[in-house]
């Protein structure tokens, strides 16, 4: 057994996104215990400029799928934002683990060196090795992503503990 | 070039070190600004229920102190938990950088598979291979000391964005 860019990155991301739906199982409850509608979770926000929890959720998937994407070599899809409620959440992280299950381990083994560019909303895109591209961009993305919405369910009552976020 | 255990651990720690370095110095500088102790800053909390600032720091430089000793095969050093100024804690993050870049590549490197065993304050201590204990524990934890740490700061009102967090 042997690290690889496959075992470095998609088992992690199919672990946490299954945490993700575990927080997100605990959040609705927890909002129907108290009478409230759940998908009021999705316009929830750390700060007033800082994205809501529904966009927290959608660039986790996004950063996961345009990774496993771009190590592969194939084009990113491409998803609509649209979702409003926790199911629609649950369904585009469900959605995200079976595209990246679906890429065979051998397509990404083998680019560490490969390029990597991302496009960026203004400006020149951001070039990378793929390996660079996974540690100094997707993981601290991801898990930056992950964390806030977890941080978010915290704040909110949600009784989520460090055992729910690491799903050990 | 390929992909070692080295290679997906000690750059991803030293970068988001060194970015949790500049983090606190704008948090120090915000504090200044508005005339107040930036010491302050350690016993921010997200919620009552959860660590304060300095504990999530101390919490993200363990992390990276135990991965890097247990996956050498090393014991891990322990530190004393008594910082209580943003310069201490400043202090901790440079003798983790320097302690993580003082253990060679390849006493890390082949530690896939090596039995990595973590103690917990109640139960049965945790194992792992190598390889899971990185990506299954280590970078989930570290990532999120940091970024509960980043959304303190981020909360408190100081102006750092994602750009920070990611140092590019």
């Amino acid at each position: 057994m042997t690290i690889s860019m496959h075992s470095a990155s998609v088992p992690i991301f199919t672990r946490m996104l299954g945490n993700l739906l575990q927080w997100l199982d605990k959040a609705e409850a927890h909002a129907q215990s108290r009478q409230w509608n759940p998908d009021l979770w999705l316009g929830q926000r750390l700060a007033p400029d800082m994205l809501p929890l529904v966009k927290q959720v959608q660039i986790a998937c996004d950063a996961v799928k345009g990774c496993v994407a771009r190590l592969a070599g194939q084009e990113v899809p491409s998803w609509e934002d649209n979702e409003s409620t926790i199911d629609e959440l649950r369904a585009r992280i469900r959605r995200t683990q079976a595209y990246i299950a679906s890429v065979p381990a051998a397509q990404i083994d083998g680019s560490e060196a490969r390029e990597i560019v991302v496009p960026r909303r203004s400006g020149e895109p951001r070039r990378f090795s793929g390996e660079d591209y996974l540690r100094q961009f997707v993981l601290p993305n991801f898990f930056f992503h992950l964390t806030t919405t977890y941080a978010l369910l915290r704040q909110g009552g949600v009784a989520v503990g460090k055992g729910d976020y690491l799903g050990l």
